[in-house]
């Protein structure tokens, strides 16, 4: 966790008062289970509650002395307790506490995460209506192919977090399980009654079958859509920073009026947070290959996971949360330079309107050899000469096109025609 | 694609071939829309049907002169058609063709996994149950913790494909998308009913907004999807290569009669088979991170994610089908050696029953303190001096546990109590 | 390997073929060392390359029915042989042929590599020699920031390719190791001075600690170094993507005659190679992740990194193989387009020569708080009524600077006066 | 970086006050340049030194005004400074000091680990002294194989490491570098001299050709390395952690007297720092993707590779730091149970002596063909039936073979007699 990349609320979950509240939640909702069965005496869990002491330097100086962050935990949470004592942590094995708390811990960080994902798909569903009628050039391979719309750049992005965002949801209730059935997840030692009993009151359900801990894949495929969220805003980045080049100009990410980015070139607004954002990706990324080689643990389990777990639950979660919160900044407030992106539409000087020429010419009665031809034939001469490519077209054709029809051909409003169609795919937003 | 861990009927599905004829099968549901819209003259489709020519060397040769595999498969295709050329492939650019048909090659890829993958689960299920009663040995950190099911292994290995099969059922709805609408992806000259027709007759749906291509994130989620299969079977693979171990001998990998392991030592049967399926998974989840980083493609489109494809889609399509398939061989032959199955619970001459000594202590009355120090005294001498835990217990305990109880003490069934619970979860499959 | 990115003489490297006359190779070696050393006697390593035998569809044959590769050679390969087949992988377990056979293939794969990379930075040196006085902007975050030589991008790439290229050598000759050292790595059943002798004959040492395969640290550390240089050649194809950018349009990769890009548009001569360069790097660090994996082999070896090799070797040598061909081919013929270079040096018409306006007036006798103030309130003039800084400098400061003053102030050649000091560090070359 | 995993001294490298005095450090040496070339007035070194003055808070408070680190820092550092200030930062920007602070950094936390490596490689080689003679059983596959010796694996762990000393010593020397050059590397407003100087007082020297950055192809080498060694103490780990199973019980990570395994079982020592071991190098190998993909930054630079290394160069170094340091402590207090390793050789009665047997009986007399028959015959029967591969060889062959031959014939010794060859390789160490 890099201090500077991780906001609350989410970088207070992953401190150790928290996780040992955790910890201690879980335990306690395990005393009242065995209440509730009737196994303990009326009363063992207020008491346990009342009783129960946390102090994070006691819990690490017994830590250092046995080696064991459980165990050192447990004698601290219980060393004010009187005879309800005997029933906490009773039958459980530490992974029980620890697997399960995890869980708690990961959903309240997917909560975090949806809810700012839920701002965000917003503020780009705005922009996108915002923008729908504004034509821009439409890139491929970097060189402009034909017009398009700005705002489907918005409503591209918006679309793939959507399907983020649901396959988030998807991974929140499959993680959304606890395990509390001992050491090899038989329980030996505890019945499948308290698990369940103890589970629901955390609102989760028994992993359907445990080893000594949870299976990784559910954490693997929790982290695989953040990667995938965190590569969806990669490329919203990128796109920004390929807009916010000096010679396309056509947008500027949100400036502080107290920031520096050099000292007497104003122009030199740099797409920092772009950027940024750009490389913390590679972060999250980068933890997806680690959580899948969580997954075949030895027998029973081996403990190998815990200290890759000990990085990657704080590093995704923060850094990803991070991330989403930035984009809605970087989203709201992004400086769109209209004129400018209707401007660029014309940098090949009308070269861009060709096939829709080639097209309108074929409809005008000429073969699709002549039209393709004729066309080629102009619009070679305007790219070698610099040339306007409509001047051309209206030379050469003045006795097929009418002033108007070539007005028509060379406007970009044509390419927005059926745009509607796809807005209306989101309507019910 | 390695021809040895490529098997049909997948390993086809990438041949030039196919491709074509996907390709084609792309442009004349196209054609097919456009008689149904009208726009076609009747009959143009059956013409086109008919007169449609795929030759897999002259389209390499064409390509070869216009460094561009559509154009050079249209020229082919439509070489010897007559008017009905002229609807081939109109108003679509290349991506519409190519991108519409890896979604075709990806459905019928992913159904053939899926379906292997159903004949694996029943197998595993299989022996789940017939293993379900037999006592074992459950491992920790590598050492001995407490007895459990045999078949809880397989159990735990069928519930988490079974959350995989459920992901990937997911992911393939996911995938379930076509897209024709153009260079930039505004349907500037053709229309959204073309696509949603034409997408229909292929059993797809309309991608809700593309660039010229389909978004990498739906290819990006399914290539997760496959990375968590693999690391199933990894986990799967690494548990019997374990449990293979010449001082281990629970199971043993299938070995043909003809096989070789070595000439003159028998028990050099290796398990040379588990350790292919931890290597391809290794394969497979190297191209997870490949498949991220062709999310966020610059502008509308660039073409950096294409060579990579061409690797990456063969590639983990025949290797995770070759590891499903295999899987299946591996479990339906494993030889299990029961009796050393049971035999190794004692390795520790009972001292993996010393918990539950312990428990039975304290309920005949010694306080929590007595028992424990007593029990933990004696299994550490036990430990040191190779010595049976049972009997240093029968010895010590005489006045508090009859002979049988000590049987009892010392029985792995004990542990098996509450397997059924955890079937029971599974009842309905 | 893919097809259509495997380019002789690499390509045929990997051919099963090219494998047993390797595996031929290095076992003839062996019998060459009995001989020498007496053990065999005279005539035997005559006899044994006499009659010696491949034949690869009779080894597969009868791999099938074996499950073991090694085996099938051998049986096929001494099958017309009479005694000297007794000397025949004497000794020798099936890994010192295909490990110490490996080693040669990947020598023979990096000689080539190495001999391309040469060629590759011939041209590079070249291409940094001709555009060295070639004036351009340089852009830092996308926004232009100083001018530059444009030069100074080729010898940037040729510097960092240089130092790859020594990383590579001490790669290779890391890798020059064979072994024979039998199943478990101890001579057993065979001398090491057979091992030093029959190595010396392939001009390889021996591993001074083999298991029974040669350590995967080697291989590893050999795929890192190619990872090294496909990042290298990435970072060139994306620069070259960037200036190609219709805005920008300083280069233009390689377009071949018949080649097409668009049918109308002829400025959509779209940058394919250098994205096809930028996904075939994906690939290649895609395995550098996979070479880490095999490293930690369970105890004298498991043969889980054999699967992954038969993947990686070949895919990895003939895709970089191709990369860096195709980036000889790319820099060689790289339209450069000189004008515009320089002409977008004054995009933001004269604001890039702030800083040393701002310099040259602190040395005319302005504070520098003065001198600051003035030129970043002009600028900010500029830019925003995208009116010329020069103009604006001249007019305000006409008393402290004389016109030539001005124009040299604006001149980008201040900029390179000490681009020799930077290329005198490779005149050697 | 997680607390529990950094240790002193890489750990206060990382803090904000370490970083800050290394940016003090490059721009007083330039400062010291400025001097030594007289463009700076004699005592301004001096003077600056002496008012240079570093607040943590300060800093960032500023920060969070300018949102640039290093312009706060300069702010900061300056603000009790004469007229020396005009000769701090003269000429620089930004990344000149950051990145020449980064490889100061680098550089000591690269000295700090190959010291400790040192000191692993020592304890390795008296391990492998100490247990040279000690035959063990060699596994391949995870089954036995054939005789070794136990020292051999400390060898062969020492021999390893070796090549990653040799590795990491190259890599410190190509990061050895800064850059002092200015906004786009081109020395516009500072001379090469400068550079050279103030470099030489660093003991750096200038990179060959800079953009605004240093290229990321000597971080990403660097961490390549890292990545190496991580993977060689991951193949020791995992090799202690299968040495250490119940089943077979040949060593024993230290474990202090104080530490808990388990409650009442004292077999229940698990190997959990080996376990920490191997998943903290999933850690250092997962950055080393990252540090790929931060090589082709756009032009002269972007800057999201700054992100990135804000995580990755504290995690890998001091991560890599806290492996090395214990793993000395796993090596140096590792307990062997050297009669278990002698025990564990017969867990097969005898098998793994029959190659040797049968090589016996060709000697004696019998062909090829007769003797593997024989061989194989008898030790599928032991196989079957659990009995002794000797009693029985002894029992058919007593013709041939006298009791001392048998004797000999089944004593591990044989297959250390070549041992000596391999330690000699290492004779000067």
């Amino acid at each position: 966790m890099v201090e500077r990349y991780a906001l609350e609320p989410i970088k207070s979950l992953w401190s150790l008062e928290a996780q040992y509240k955790r910890w201690l939640k879980v335990e306690l909702a395990v005393v009242w289970a065995y209440e509730r069965l009737g196994i303990a005496p009326k009363g063992t869990y207020q008491q346990a509650i009342k009783n129960a002491y946390i102090d994070v330097e006691k819990i690490l100086d017994i830590e250092k002395e046995v080696d064991h962050d459980v165990i050192a935990f447990i004698k601290v949470a219980t060393s004010k307790m009187g005879k309800e004592a005997s029933f906490f942590h009773y039958g459980l094995t530490s992974s029980d506490v620890v697997d399960t708390a995890n869980s708690l811990a990961l959903i309240e960080a997917t909560n975090i995460i949806i809810s700012e994902m839920k701002n965000l798909l917003k503020l780009l569903f705005e922009k996108a209506l915002q923008y729908k009628k504004l034509p821009s050039i439409g890139r491929t391979h970097g060189v402009h192919a034909e017009p398009t719309s700005f705002g489907l750049k918005f409503l591209s992005w918006y679309s793939e977090l959507k399907r983020d965002l649901k396959r988030l949801i998807n991974a929140r209730e499959e993680i959304s399980v606890g395990k509390l059935s001992g050491a090899v997840g038989n329980y030996a030692h505890i019945s499948p009654l308290v698990e369940e009993l103890a589970l629901s009151k955390l609102s989760l359900k028994p992993t359907p079958v445990a080893t000594q801990v949870i299976p990784r894949d559910l954490h693997s495929n929790l982290i695989n859509i953040f990667g995938l969220i965190a590569s969806a805003i990669e490329r919203m980045a990128i796109e920004i920073r390929h807009l916010q080049k000096t010679e396309v100009l056509e947008v500027q990410e949100p400036f502080k009026k107290t920031q520096r980015g050099s000292s007497a070139m104003p122009h030199k607004k740099n797409p920092i947070l772009c950027e940024r954002l750009t490389g913390l990706s590679r972060i999250i990324r980068s933890y997806v290959h680690t959580a899948f080689e969580n997954i075949p643990l030895w027998h029973e389990r081996d403990i190998s996971h815990s200290s890759v777990e000990r990085f990657m639950f704080p590093d995704v979660t923060t850094t990803l949360h991070y991330m989403i919160v930035k984009a809605q900044h970087l989203i709201k407030n992004l400086v769109v330079f209209e004129d400018r992106v209707k401007r660029n539409i014309d940098t090949t000087k009308g070269l861009v309107y060709s096939q829709r020429v080639m097209l309108k010419l074929i409809e005008k009665g000429l073969t699709r050899e002549e039209a393709y031809k004729n066309v080629q034939k102009l619009a070679l001469k305007c790219w070698e000469t610099h040339s306007s490519f409509k001047n051309e077209i209206a030379k050469s054709f003045s006795h097929l096109l009418s002033k108007n029809e070539i007005e028509e051909l060379f406007s970009p409003d044509y390419y927005l025609k059926n745009i509607d169609a796809i807005y209306k795919r989101f309507e019910d937003e």
